[in-house]
């Protein structure tokens, strides 16, 4: 009987615990995706407590205790941070099996040297202890990324964010480099012409211009890009149910921006024409400059209209949706293709249904220019456990090759979350050790660990070109 | 090398012996949705034979029987009783790896106490056997049930139904509790607009009332719902190929209803709009009642049609559809929880390709006010075996609280099933088991035998609230 | 710790290492579907080099090749057979994980006894090794065959193909018989008229006749598929993205093949009209002669329009679809079966989200009238690899019957893919293995082993009829 979250943990094989132990574990971390809120590294704050670290604005935590029968008001409520806590204790045992059971107390183990069961019982103990370190100069936002041996992490930012907490960090010199991803969501969201509307013009205020037309808000949303370059950025984002690609004319779409800017609701063909363009704008943007662009399709977002109008979005109200990607991805990445215009790129599936479409997807438009130039990205949201990372790990293998993968992403609002990389590394090591002793790989250490730490640093590190 | 279907059966480790053997084997059985006949259990009557209590509508043994190449006339022909259970005996040993092969064994042990193989050659030897006990007292209907320590079924039965056979056996204070579950999907199968004016004229006669309009059927549907819960029914159950929830009016329905009184057939989109309509309908009834709803998603039924126009349906010419399941399904829950109308519910679905569609949608509506109130419903049918469970377990593991999950059922039409729930808690022990001496959950066995007995009968028992 | 690719490769139980050594190795192969040139079965070549046998033609390779930065000048472009071989030795080791290097090895391993780990350093002395027995007449096309136990062939051929390899390869009395296969795609292709035109002209010659109108269209068609007949052909196959079933009257085919004729354009609908008719005709026929016909539903193809422009169809630039399968497929197979012309079928999908559709299928119309009648092929293409073999057998497994399973073909253009069988037969062998050592099945090794034996072998030998 192995002990719980022992040092060997997910690793059966001798094999695996020296690839783990030998290979992946010293490699740094690149977070190439996360939510981590620059503000929060710029001013370089202790968490209040273990609730303020761990419960502020997790909601897959939410999700559990609200399935557990917890009141909300103990969730995202009125009541205190210590009650919170207390009532997430207590769901804690009832999340065996899921992925936040591993989490939670690896999480314990790596950040506090804690390695008590949290229950109702040690909630208090555990609170505690957790607490007098979050107060300590190293446990701050900083402290923590060092702590954890990251060397680059990517927030997700809107064109409109002014990066000033980006360049506070940098200006002040901080060992781990936080670069911004370009994500213009919002820049395409017209099913809500009001909102739409704002938000170019609080564009033309930021990018200091006037937008009249689809020329010159393309032009405003350039100019962000350029900006973004500056500071470092070299990866895109968008969030998408999925890729619009859809036939269009440009006086399409500059018929729809004057509608748009006219205040008039469009039909749902012409937003999908308009997304359509403004993929492809951004894709050739993100393809002059060299950045890496990802794609994270297939949420169905926002279900429950009640607790929706409640607590707003992001959090707990979405789910994996089922809708046909692959037709219009490849034709998405056809046209930008076609004029030779497609940049590296990262395409990220929620429902794991669609895994063998993305591993295969990726093959039709790597052309030998840049090895793993299209890339299916980890396993993302609700797949980020030991199941989603093996079956996307699994299918990329027999599907593409593995060897070529720039690996894992923390994809979280959470400092704490920087176990996941050492969880995805594990499960990984575990992988290649069991068929090594079982002899279906070779049993070769060093060309094993090499791409082991390839997988874990050095791809990515090739693959982005961050400063 | 272990005995075939020995004491431990699918038990790998000490760890899942000890779980099933101390924890899970004694726990009563809900069994909250099947198809068992209650006539059958009213009249307590004893099969004639093997071949009555086995082969009379079980389509499973049936399909397998034709793909093994057995003409119909032993199968639902004319064919004796001995030389069908001649031909079901001689497909057996080809049935190897599928759950057939498995229940066929585990039945004869439990009810009968055979561990002989089935085959040709043992095929005398077993049906006198089982015949001989058959013909007992022990092995009268009601006998089998509490044979297998059930404790409560509930039958799936037509609003129409007058339910005389639940009352006989209660009336006779039988010790195993049998409830109707309400199913009304005769009510909404408006394709066939004289089947369902059949079926309107049945319920007016059948709620003793006058129905002339959408109001008067709707009364006359809630008439029999307030009947059914008067007989101690708690569930409703629902088989659809996807839930329906197009936008209508009152007025909509109320058209389309007398179109249909006047015999004319209507469009697939008024047969859609009739559907989102009464499956809105029913579900408030199940609200206002504390009723759970049961949604059995994704059948693709009657298919061949020449041989569904010789033996009728349910007699295996049905398999597994892909129709998209995630946006009606989160549409038609989000309009009864914005209404805070929404029942405990239980959704299942027959394409495994949707099981996460499923485990992450369950999460949107729960709220904390009941713990697991969505819930995601057990391998169901074609999944009805150790990969499916496994599968369906897994998912809901990954990406919600297994520890309340409520459980297996039998969904079948034979007394002969209860095995299932031990095939279940077996495979569910036995991943527990694993996973403690793996070292990826704690050797807590205190607490993993309450989540096993939880999810084995205590979360059932909880949730429905019987009588 | 194993040793990688030895004699027990695959096998991890003592059960499965008798079942494959002792049951599965020797029986010879039937290759019912596969890519062969016949050509180079007729004129009993012999490679030039191991480039020549390995890299021209192979698409999984160069998609490999890309994927890991290769120049296309060293995979399809004009780099020296020698220069290509060492791209590909160096990106060996690149595909750990991948079936590729499995395959790669086994195959130095069977046919050229080499057991080297293929990589930049061991290029040039595999090179030479394997081009020295490449160049000696035992490594002729048909000693290849012969060495592997090959003792039937089908090859896809297009039914304007004179068959005079076959006839030459039959009238020398080679021992392996090599069968042509009837695929009729280009004779529903529309959607491009002029390529359609000319591919009717086309048949009009070689079936000698003038073709005017559909009648005289589908009498030309039928010439050949008698002509096939005559030529041992006993199985069609069709490569369609999803089964066509529209409705459609025969007056609607007959002016779409009128305005075809015209050269004009025809709608979508009309192209599905046209497919959905002509997919029943050619139906009809197999059912006619006893045919078995094939369908390997799901690819989306020429996705890259750059690289398909220079390279042409099936040089790497397709990937898995995700295309709604069922109705269709259903109403096509009813149509067909209504009419009792239903002729013994494969489906093969190429989506592994739709296996347990095709594995559900498949039984509706089983009845009994053969054995297996209708059949659900072989992991295909992407999914030709352990994870995709093991879990097409293990959902035929729990939805039908594995036992009447026609087993594996290399569906490959290489003559050097043959290893694939022995591939499939391990898995096969370990899953029967460790369930009989895990007590998930009876230790019946005689029962056990003439399963295998009927998967490997004997039903499909039975299931064809070939001459």
């Amino acid at each position: 009987m192995k002990h719980f979250l022992d040092k060997d943990f997910l690793l059966a094989t001798e094999t695996s615990k020296l690839l783990y132990h030998d290979y992946a574990k010293k490699m740094p971390v690149i977070d190439y995706h996360c939510h981590l809120p620059p503000q929060e590294i710029a001013e370089n704050i202790n968490f209040n407590n273990l609730t303020h670290a761990w419960l502020y604005g997790d909601h897959y935590k939410w999700r559990a205790m609200r399935t557990n029968g917890v009141n909300e008001k103990f969730i995202t409520g009125n009541g205190s941070d210590r009650e919170k806590f207390e009532q997430w204790a207590a769901t804690v045992p009832y999340t065996l099996r899921n992925p936040l059971y591993h989490w939670t107390h690896l999480e314990l183990q790596r950040y506090f040297n804690i390695d008590t069961i949290l229950n109702r019982h040690s909630a208090k103990k555990v609170y505690d202890e957790a607490n007098a370190l979050l107060a300590s100069k190293e446990f701050s936002t900083r402290g923590l990324l060092k702590k954890m041996n990251v060397q680059i992490v990517c927030t997700t930012d809107d064109p409109v964010d002014d990066l000033r907490f980006h360049k506070q960090v940098s200006d002040e010199g901080f060992s781990v480099k936080i670069f911004p991803a370009f994500r213009p969501d919002k820049a395409m969201a017209v099913a809500n012409v009001n909102a739409f509307n704002a938000y170019v013009n609080k564009l033309a205020t930021v990018a200091d211009t006037e937008i009249s037309d689809i020329r010159t808000y393309l032009d405003a949303l350039k100019k962000r890009h350029d900006f973004f370059a500056a500071m470092g950025c070299r990866v895109s984002d968008h969030g998408l149910e999925k890729v619009q690609a859809d036939e269009f004319t440009m006086m399409d779409i500059k018929t729809i921006f004057l509608e748009l800017r006219a205040g008039r609701q469009i039909s749902e063909e012409d937003q999908r024409k308009f997304q359509s363009a403004m993929l492809l704008f951004f894709a050739e943007w993100d393809w002059e400059k060299g950045w890496v662009q990802q794609y994270h399709l297939g949420a169905l977002r926002n279900n429950n209209k009640r607790l929706l109008a409640q607590l707003g979005p992001d959090t707990g109200w979405d789910s994996i949706g089922d809708f046909p990607q692959a037709e219009a991805l490849a034709r998405f990445l056809t046209r930008l293709d076609e004029n030779n215009k497609l940049a590296k790129t990262i395409i990220y599936n929620l429902n794991p249904a669609d895994n063998e479409v993305m591993a295969t997807m990726i093959g039709n438009y790597n052309d030998g220019s840049v090895a793993g130039k299209i890339q299916w990205g980890s396993g993302w949201w609700f797949l980020d456990q030991k199941d989603g990372m093996t079956k996307q790990i699994n299918a990329l293998s027999n599907m593409s090759l593995l060897s070529r993968f720039v690996g894992m992403i923390t994809d979280s609002r959470s400092f704490l979350s920087y176990p996941r990389h050492e969880y995805f590394r594990r499960i990984l090591c575990n992988i290649f050790g069991e068929e090594i002793e079982s002899g279906e790989l070779p049993n070769d250490m060093a060309w094993t660990g090499k791409i082991i730490q390839d997988i874990c640093f050095n791809n990515a590190k090739e693959y982005f070109h961050f400063l």
